[in-house]
């Protein structure tokens, strides 16, 4: 469990915006807009004491470069359009989970779809206040923390229904090859796992695995 | 699935910043930033044209007025500490999810956490923008949709898991009894359950229920 207070989080910033060459020329607000955001969230980190370890951008490095940073925290610096950055964090959330917290000028409707898809913590559209880094990043630590437990609860819970299935097969192919009772059949396996020092469960599959060589 | 987009959600608004009677006389600044988020947030509501079906105190009376309401969003607009309405808001959200925003001046780190275990949706901390509650409220909708994905399947993998430690229980019922084998016992089950209109867990749950009886 991370400490939604803690300030040490090593955190990387991934910038989707691309800086025009020469400013005075395009004076578009929108991208006024977001470049004062992505000012704004960088003054925050700094005053909330953060340990940012990279600002990268979003390109086909991204993965890579990630993997081998290993941060505690993802901050997207987005643009209008994030997807391909999210979809490459859907891929690297799924060996490391962590809190990734999306802060952008403009939501659009299938952006959205697909920061949750990503398992984004926090949203965060339009107008960021430097004093607002702070609270945004412990909430999404939070909300992190409360997602995972979730997680964790549903892939024990798997495990254990997807065990037991292997289990009563197992169990099956005892009783019908040496003519035991359910109960004969468990204890035989159970003794067996302890003997050879395995998992009740791994002792199951493999006896499913040459069930059908012994015949 | 509530649709993150509509602004036809029935909201309520939970109100526990009690107002002074004596605005003149009670200059407190952090009242006072309270108060101007308060009015804020109903602004925004009004601008994004959202269908507000009532305004109620965070009181005695909330899990009640909740009940009879039945609305499909739920805002808290909190004073620096509305754990009574969150804990109020854990047993209310027990029969009925709904997304839940909270928007507070002041973050408190034991609020944050109650407000986790009550499922809050987003926890909006500080400094809102008039323009910002419609965002809000989207990435909340979207939010609490993921969650009630990811806690359906939870459920329905605990079910799952509950109801085949039954039926294997009353299956090794029927096998001791009359010295079936698994197959046979099971087949004898399901033939049961379908001339009796029964799902499989039900009828062995009767199994188990009367087996002692019957010794």
């Amino acid at each position: 469990m991370l400490d939604p207070h803690a300030t040490s989080l090593r955190i990387v910033v991934i910038n989707t915006i691309s800086h025009p060459h020469d400013l005075e020329q395009d004076r578009d607000p929108h991208l006024e807009a977001q470049l004062q955001r992505s000012r704004d969230l960088r003054i925050g980190l700094l005053q909330a004491g953060y340990n940012v370890i990279a600002s990268i951008p979003g390109d086909i490095y991204l993965i890579e470069r990630l993997t081998q940073l290993q941060p505690d925290l993802i901050i997207i610096d987005a643009e209008s359009d994030a997807r391909d950055v999210l979809e490459d964090l859907v891929m690297v959330s799924r060996d490391a989970p962590r809190p990734i917290v999306l802060f952008t000028e403009e939501g659009n409707p299938s952006q959205l779809a697909a920061a949750m898809n990503a398992g984004v913590s926090a949203y965060v559209v339009a107008g960021l206040q430097v004093d607002r880094v702070k609270p945004v990043l412990e909430v999404a630590v939070a909300r992190f923390n409360a997602d995972q437990k979730l997680r964790n609860e549903l892939h024990e819970t798997k495990t254990k229904l997807a065990e037991r299935k292997i289990i009563d097969k197992a169990k099956g192919v005892l009783m019908s090859k040496h003519g035991l009772s359910e109960e004969a059949a468990y204890q035989k396996l159970r003794k067996q796992a302890m003997e050879k020092n395995l998992r009740l469960v791994d002792l199951a599959q493999r006896i499913l695995d040459v069930a059908d060589l012994l015949g």
